[in-house]
């Protein structure tokens, strides 16, 4: 019953995970695997320590198997293997207009209340995907990242033959890469770090690294002076936010992706000029948790390779630590109970 | 046989239409009116003079009757009403992506190419639309500016009973409001002009000085914390490249119809954060023209209220001048011939 708890100060302290009689609308899980987001890291950095009340476990990238169910819950078990979709949905508020995965009062499992970086974790049952009997649960641990990337995929509207750039190639980038070569489309990946670039290539992508070639240039030559149907932002860089219209054909499309703290500058003219469009897109909706289950259940996707590493629960502080040294790397798991 | 030559450096110069031999494409019109664009006072003021050919005539906002007929045109006879739309596709190009009316190679007429302010006007005859016999043709001179807002308001896809915000109560922006309340939406126009503000006021919209009024908590109040679906930039400013996104609720859109000249700061996190929506929107294809003309002819609008003066082709240079000293006024139109 392990729980890592985030104590402030890029520390984490072990205990355990909380004991209580659960509510009729939850369930307890026992916790397989949980990776470690960016989002992660950015509280462990202290940039979110308005959101997160200290101690906390966190973490929402979970596979898990069902240990308790409370007395109001249907269509799960016991021993069920399941993932979890990490929103808690608030009261509606009137800007909502509707959507319900993204509302103004919706609260991040994981960031705004406990996460699964323990053995053992208690959440509303809504949140709850089955997943099927044999897939493993390493693998599943990717499927919330991978929803991110298929909600992306999907906002985009991506086509069968179009050509798609990927700003940026870190675990979100590449999945997002990943799930749009799926759609039939061609893509090209821009990255800096040339680890990264070299994971990407031998995973059959064409890269850019735009650090060395002129990346507007490239994707013309690459495309024949067609330029890109579709760029997905995901560097959250003044970089990314300046080149991402140099690169589209006219009524090319831009799905937002990263989170930009800062405003930046961008090419309106652009816009207006080729009619382009952009959208913003987060996390998921339940649809996005489907199809990447489907995805990893039919074992179309490398999901090994983007795996960098895969440490024990108690390992927590140190896996933090080389992530924090080890820009190069993809997806670390932790592993919380066997 | 009256042309208004602009030569650069403030000034106009009165002499003759150019007279040759049609080619069998082309139609000669007697131009009606001719209206006065914020490109043509952009022209006047030399900052479009390496796309201007000094001394060229100017202007394509027009109505006319069709004066003389080339030998391969079908459609159309001597004495027809018609409107110029006034762009002359190029080759394509690849990165076109099909979409002929702003391809790379389009040269836009009365910019790139002799304008409509004279009374005899050669053009070819893929550029006219005709319009009913008994329309009045000062008002068939708003028809190129009506269609732009027809375009705006197509690619916003505004729907019965969604709120609308325009940045900016200028010409433009005030045929937008008038188009988005025909589609059934409600109109909120921001403006800084008293003056503008009146006239939009007296249409029956809802208005927002944002000088005076905190523009984004003044939606809100009025939407009861809902916000707007769609906003329409049209100040090209850097105050509505900031608060364009400061205005919508989850899902909302923007157009982008202003020309920024260069980058400005956009809050790409409220993109991500509220998965907003931007589309650029540049001139018009035929089927908005085909929609201006209907909505002129079925007078549906009160055209008439946006018409600020109109001045004989022979005050040109008063015109542009008055226009520089009176930024209260919307459209001015030439008349051009009897």
């Amino acid at each position: 019953m392990t729980a890592a708890y985030y104590q402030g100060n890029k520390t984490f302290s072990l205990g355990k995970s909380e004991q209580r009689i659960l509510k009729a609308d939850e369930v307890r899980l026992e916790v397989a695997y949980c990776g470690i987001c960016g989002t992660d890291i950015h509280i462990f950095h202290g940039n979110m320590d308005n959101r997160v009340q200290i101690p906390q476990v966190i973490g929402h990238e979970v596979s898990a198997v069902i240990a308790e169910i409370g007395s109001g819950v249907n269509g799960f078990k016991i021993g069920d293997k399941v993932t979890v979709r990490p929103l808690a949905p608030g009261t509606e508020s009137p800007e909502d207009n509707g959507v319900t995965h993204i509302g103004k009062n919706l609260k991040f499992i994981g960031i705004d209340t406990p996460g699964g970086m323990q053995t053992s974790w208690i959440v509303p049952a809504y949140t709850l995907h089955h997943l099927p009997e044999d897939m493993h649960l390493h693998l599943a641990a990717l499927i919330e990242p991978l929803s991110v990337a298929c909600h992306d995929v999907r906002l985009g509207k991506v086509q069968q033959g179009e050509t798609v750039v990927v700003l940026g190639g870190g675990p979100i980038g590449l999945l997002i890469a990943l799930i749009a070569r799926e759609k039939g489309a061609r893509v090209i990946v821009s990255e800096v770090n040339s680890s990264r670039l070299g994971l990407i290539q031998s995973l059959g992508f064409e890269t850019i690294n735009p650090f060395e070639t002129d990346l507007a240039e490239k994707v013309k030559a690459l495309t024949d002076e067609a330029m890109a149907d579709i760029v997905f932002e995901v560097t959250g860089t003044a970089f990314g936010a300046e080149t991402m219209t140099s690169l589209l054909k006219v009524r090319g499309r831009i799905v937002m992706v990263a989170i930009h703290a800062q405003s930046k500058q961008v090419d309106l003219f652009r816009f207006f000029w080729k009619e382009l469009q952009m959208v913003g897109a987060r996390v998921y909706e339940p649809e996005d948790f489907e199809k990447a289950i489907s995805v990893v259940a039919e074992d179309r996707l490398p999901l090994d390779r983007i795996i960098t590493k895969i440490l024990p629960l108690e390992e927590v502080q140190e896996a933090f630590e080389m992530i924090d040294k080890n820009p190069e790397g993809m997806k670390y798991l932790l592993k919380c109970s066997d």
